[in-house]
């Protein structure tokens, strides 16, 4: 199987990121330029369907894209660790957190980055500085849901490392790029982030 | 099981749909007033966790929020017909497709409709009209992609209705609230999402 990656976005990380929790080597990597609009091009199009990255190309040819899609597949075939849930009802309450990261968190702070950091706007048809501000205030305040969760819970969807995790902390770390930090006071948000950049995964994957 | 529901919402309106698909009729429907903040208040927010319909109470208590999360749970305790994939693969792509037209869809409907739509106002903090613009302007560059996947295509992700079919045709459904129509020429997007309303459980799930 082939990653069509790109080092610095955050949804290929995802997937980089369960490849090292699980182990998985035996996925070449290929780097895509979005910079440059290499994911826009014509052959690339055709390949994947749409221009986004990451996507996972398939022994068969066929193309999956989407982070959270590939990152389930690669859990199908390579379950260990666990990272969706065991049964019916554990994976429910994963992919319910991994959501609300996701939709709540991870994905504002995306668009706090890419409409408001000035190199990032070759990505953009046009940045919009009322959605990088609407975002950010957003983001920040399901930190303050999170930040509550995780003073009662080490992590985020269960009593171990999960997708919901990985989603969360590559979505925080994103923010980097405009030197953005969460509120001091969300001590249980801080202390839980350090534990996830802390994985060898975590520095393995990125 | 109750699922607490909210009748004109879109997202809840998936898991209805979902469940008269399967002909699932042993779940207690309980209406919650989000516009006025039944949602919202200490009862509500002490049981679910968050401020959202649709929630899935299981016998044991648990609260599973995030539509997708509740399907896929419901799928796996009635598991026909088959909305998410019978193997790996097809789950991977049906997921992919769910998520595109979740996020460039569905939900920039849903935002256009809630920061344009006067009597919506009460459900955001503040309505932001940039906001409105820019994400109607996204849905309709995905309906292009939709409408020429859907010309060699009966349904979006499999050789039948899917989940992927429920987020977009309750998605598209939802702009009726501000009288909007998909551009006239996409013509295999208006064939299929006809099939769609005239599903039986369309008409049930509403």
């Amino acid at each position: 199987m082939k990653l069509y990656d790109s080092h610095r976005a955050p949804n290929p990380r995802r997937v980089r990121w369960v490849m090292a929790e699980k182990g998985i080597e035996d996925v070449e990597i290929i780097q895509v330029d979005i910079m440059s609009g290499e994911h826009k091009t014509r052959e690339y199009r055709d390949r994947v369907g749409v221009p986004h990255v990451p996507s996972l190309e398939l022994d068969d040819g066929a193309c999956i894209s989407e982070s959270v899609a590939i990152c389930r597949y690669l859990e199908a075939l390579y379950p260990e660790p666990n990272l969706f849930g065991h049964d019916p009802k554990e994976q429910a309450i994963i992919e319910m957190w991994t959501r609300r990261c996701e939709f709540y968190l991870a994905n504002p702070i995306m668009l706090n980055v890419r409409h408001s950091h000035p190199a990032l706007a070759a990505l953009e048809a046009v940045q919009v500085p009322q959605l990088a501000d609407y975002n950010r205030v957003a983001a920040e305040r399901f930190m303050k849901t999170l930040d509550r969760h995780l003073a009662e819970h080490e992590f985020i969807a269960a009593d171990r490392f999960t997708i919901a995790d990985v989603v969360s902390a590559v979505g925080l770390d994103f923010a980097r790029l405009i030197k953005y930090r969460p509120p001091e006071d969300l001590t249980n948000l801080a202390r839980w982030f350090e534990a996830c950049r802390a994985r060898p995964a975590a520095k393995a994957g990125v």
